[in-house]
């Protein structure tokens, strides 16, 4: 968070904490948002941090401790005493919880199970079989449940004794006696009615439900196409067993956006749930190492094929004017396709049985770009290359030229676009991951395709050989 | 969206399309919902969507529209007459139908406003006003309003009278008199206190509001940051003007990610709201072929310093074995940098005004990843090169060669580091498209300077001048 955007209590909180001014701090603490105290804490040095949540104590710190990144979690709870801590984790709402456990040692999570009461105990241990990444692992249990035969009066009363548990309310749903998602109600429907209506005459269809074992971004998905505030989870039987909420699905898509763009980018590992500016060098250092160096070596092919060519080379060196662009236009070209294809896969818009259609349209696409740099980049040569004709030695007209490097930019650019489309596709075909053809590495492979085409197609033309 | 993936009620609807029944059509099209029904009517052809918007009519033919892309809605509008029309307009929500306002054509914008009532005409031109990407332009004035003398029993009152419109009921605000914003209430709290409590004794501040001059994607990151379902937008007195909801937040947050993915890769112009197997090849061609042809001119830079460095060459074709590599290590690495750096500005995590940082951050990143990448290549070298020895013509040793190429990379990946990061944010400062620090133009840009920085670190060290 930059610095000019603190709002007026967090400028309070920060000159209580130069002061070490506990009960200033807390008082400054009480009128922040939690979300902005999180974001605060992970600013703060050692310890400022461990004043900062010692003062405010386990019951502030619960909600700010579920807004943390996970790599600070473990450290923010170690400030707490047991009995403290005991209080903190029976505070934590079911699936903030549930990411506690995710996140810390195994160390701390026989200690800290040992601190939960026997429901939470139960609770948790449940909700730790599912994927961290699935809807189930994502899912909280705090749900209403109304049954179809109550009338409002009754439900009002059954949601009344569960009040303090504000969130439910947003989101209840009817079952049937084996806990079967049977529809849904609005507190809106029942705050109108008439106390001795049915639910059954009042309730929705529930259709849209997701199930536990399926990807959390499938969940984050329904509740974007369908604008849904909660979304049900179910099993296989269609119990249901919690819900997916709408802040849920925003941050499980901005964590695949800015996944996709890393991997576009050569960025490998786990994305770091730390901001930017305080993840350490060693850490970014760690994800841009491997793909740089595996890269540097793939590009010893270019060099090699480029090597493997240097009589021809040497018998013109005016070729070198054009190498690097036609090599550059299939890293270009193909990138664009693959940042195209990818994130219509990540918006849910094309699957791999599409990949005829894909290939088709990338196909003209890339005859269309190509044709079109090629002729471009011709009538350019037949411009510039006059100025360089004394160095071609004779051996060719510039006209001949034009129309070799014309024609290899052609055949670099469809291929590149043809395959930039295509391997991400494939890639998720063979369960493979889609990082494999990130922009720099699909640019390093045409490198190489681009050297052969370039000396091949203008070898030919100009008889070099 | 992937034909596998409809649901039951949309396989039916397809089937009576097929046989052109128009009841069937109807009974499947009220089962379905109507997010779905948008998107298979992106998939048919002409024929088939005039049949299917015309079979469902004006009612059912709202909702759909609202969710159509931006270019298909005008043509869908003009499959009815005026007064379905009028219909149509006037069950849009305020919000919807500023949208369609915004997308459609002159001429049709004036047809459409004749057909408005005097409420939605007056409405609909004050939210014009609005830039179409401000928190303005985006809202709903849709909102609950209550004032605090008010009881529980007659607040009841007034929404009650609202009911029609459900959506209201999300989002109840206390203002005052002058209709300045003063605090907000759920819905929860009004069903669950008594008839005479007053809304003053209930209500709860509303910290966050957004301007409603706003860029949208300030007030999509504060809905996103604070976990709501509606954030308030005002005026610059806090008069109450209508809210963005969190469906609007998951919208523009997504749009936003795609915008930065598609500059990443040097993909021009607005992005199509179509999806890409409906985007049109002629569309395709015309977002990607300007930077294509920009950079391939770009390149030709790189070309003319290899060109003038061809004695050089001449003099040792095995340095052409690491050329590509020395240029590419640069473009990777430097869109490395620049995708983090992006990112983290998207995601409000950086300004410009952490430039300095920034820049110390990547210095020492950059350094480490040069170094290690030198050193691994410098290594791999000292076994590869023996192979080669013969055709360097005995003028170098392998060992200078290799500690020649490992200084270059050093150089490359370093400089190439720190111009990635920062030139995102010179050109945010400079209020410049972020889109000429694309990935591929970022790489044309270091490719220059790769061969520069190659040919003479290796010149020197090799004496080759």
């Amino acid at each position: 968070m930059a610095e000019e955007s603190y709002t007026a209590p967090l400028l309070e909180l920060l000159r209580a904490l130069e002061a070490k001014d506990g009960s200033a701090l807390l008082a400054a603490a009480g009128d922040a948002h939690y979300a902005d105290l999180a974001g605060l804490y992970e600013n703060l040095d050692d310890e400022n941090r461990d004043f900062f949540i010692k003062t405010i104590g386990p019951e502030l710190a619960t909600d700010v401790i579920a807004e943390l990144p996970d790599t600070l979690i473990e450290d923010a709870l170690d400030h707490f005493k047991p009995a403290q801590l005991r209080v903190l984790l029976g505070n934590l709402s079911d699936d903030d919880r549930v990411d506690v456990f995710q996140v810390v040692s195994k160390e701390a999570q026989v200690r800290f199970f040992s601190l939960l009461g026997p429901r939470d105990l139960e609770l948790t241990r449940n909700l730790l079989k599912y994927e961290e990444d699935s809807a189930g692992g994502r899912m909280t249990t705090h749900v209403g449940r109304l049954t179809a035969d109550m009338t409002v009066k009754q439900a009002i009363a059954v949601l009344r004794r569960d009040k303090e548990d504000a969130e439910t309310l947003a989101r209840i749903f009817v079952v049937d006696a084996q806990g079967c998602l049977v529809g849904k109600i609005r507190l809106r429907d029942l705050a109108f009615s008439t106390w001795d209506t049915q639910i059954f005459d009042i309730m929705e269809a529930a259709d849209e439900t997701v199930l536990a074992t399926s990807d959390q971004e499938e969940a984050a998905r329904m509740l974007s196409k369908y604008d849904l505030v909660v979304l049900p989870v179910v099993d296989e039987f269609h119990h249901l067993l919690g819900v997916i909420t709408h802040d849920d699905a925003l941050e499980i898509l901005q964590e695949e956006s800015t996944e996709d763009i890393e991997k576009l980018s050569g960025i490998g590992g786990e994305q770091s749930e730390v901001s930017y500016l305080n993840t350490s060098v060693v850490l970014q250092f760690r994800r841009r190492v491997l793909w740089l160096v595996g890269l540097a070596f793939v590009s010893i092919a270019s060099g090699y094929v480029m090597f493997r060519f240097s009589d021809l080379l040497g018998n013109a060196f005016i070729l070198t004017l054009f190498l690097p662009m036609v090599v550059a236009a299939g890293g270009n070209s193909g990138g664009q396709a693959a940042a195209m294809v990818i994130r219509a896969m990540a918006l849910g818009e094309i699957s791999p049985g599409n990949a005829l259609r894909i290939a088709w349209k990338e196909a003209r696409t890339g005859i269309a770009l190509g044709t079109t740099l090629g002729l471009c980049i011709g009538l350019a040569i037949a411009f510039i290359l006059p100025q360089f004709q004394r160095e071609t030695g004779g051996a060719f007209g510039f006209f001949q030229l034009a129309i070799s490097v014309s024609v290899a930019l052609t055949a670099q650019v469809f291929s590149s676009t043809v395959l930039g489309a295509l391997l991400p596709i494939a890639a998720d075909k063979f369960k493979l991951d889609p990082a494999v053809v990130s922009a720099p590495s699909l640019a390093s492979m045409v490198d190489i395709s681009g050297m052969l085409i370039y000396f091949s197609i203008v070898g030919a033309i100009l008889h070099l050989h």
